[in-house]
């Protein structure tokens, strides 16, 4: 099967931001990474490394959204299947505390006085990801307003909750985080359709 | 006055790693920022980069404990005073987009994998926020089990409060944030002492 360049560059780069950040993460990193040689990287990303790190979140964004979609229709009321889906990510990360793709909180925090294109993109992978929450939510027949509410609400918490983890090197965070779940459930029942 | 040049070397690299992340921070740019001779920062910081790093993350904790302290001494309820520091925490937000000081969420997501002396040094500061959260809900008649439960969980959802904001380029995810944490704490009343 043909090796497809433009991915290799693309996964080259969201691992080594993954462990060097965007800042410290060069074009000739990327050169060696991936394999690929100097003049097909200008070839596809013509505007550099900024463009490779776009293409970086939008297939990590793809690859979660597809993970959280995948955990979420594993059960039907939507608290347990979050809660589950919080646990799960709990295993993988004790596992091999790692998560894979770019890290899009780190991004976030290393390019939003830098790059207007970059925090668009880690924007749209936050709303993308609320937005799996919001619809399971929805779909158990919760008002839309409230439902979108609590969607990014999740994933914002979630997101904190990853890097507290992350810091203290165990999952107990994620834990908590999935244990104050069904209390902010509670609440929001009361205003279902 | 006599200008502290280790504070100085202190302050440049918490600025620059705000700008540029840890990898992209080099003692070269360090240098240059600080005005700071390249022999007095071998002299004040003789394992480099990764200890100027870990005094600008202490120099970054103690200015929002400190914060937090002086936020939360404002009212003598734990819940309006907390919803009160993230109220003001937005305004803040919204009036420059900026905090100062390194983003320890940042070098959590940069260095977990690199540096157990960074990470370690970025978990105290957590903990230490999180102690600020968890005394004030304690002198409220709180459990202290529960109460350290809790003011872990407000750290960790303000962190990713703080990301989903900056990547909106707006305050609502802290303000989502504070609105949800009547629901918690009424919760939570239910294991008062």
């Amino acid at each position: 099967m043909k090796r497809n360049t433009r991915d290799d560059i693309i996964r080259a780069t969201a691992s080594l931001m993954q462990q060097k950040g965007y800042f410290g993460t060069g074009l000739n990193d990327i050169i060696k990474e991936s394999g690929a040689p100097r003049g097909s990287i200008y070839y596809h990303f013509p505007n550099g490394k900024e463009e490779i790190a776009q293409e970086a979140v939008k297939w990590t964004k793809d690859h979660v959204t597809s993970l959280i979609r995948q955990e979420l229709g594993k059960k039907e009321d939507a608290l347990s299947a979050i809660q589950l889906f919080i646990m799960d990510s709990v295993k993988r990360f004790e596992a091999d505390k790692y998560f894979s793709g770019v890290p899009i909180a780190a991004l976030v925090l290393e390019t939003s006085s830098s790059s207007d294109v970059l925090k668009e993109c880690c924007h749209e992978a936050f709303e993308e990801w609320s937005g799996e929450f919001t619809s399971k939510i929805i779909s158990n027949g919760f008002k839309h307003e409230e439902a979108e509410r609590l969607g990014k609400w999740i994933n914002s918490m979630i997101q904190g909750a990853f890097i507290s983890a992350l810091a203290k090197g165990d999952g107990e965070p994620l834990r908590n985080a999935a244990e104050m779940l069904p209390v902010v459930f509670k609440k929001t029942e009361n205003v279902r359709k």
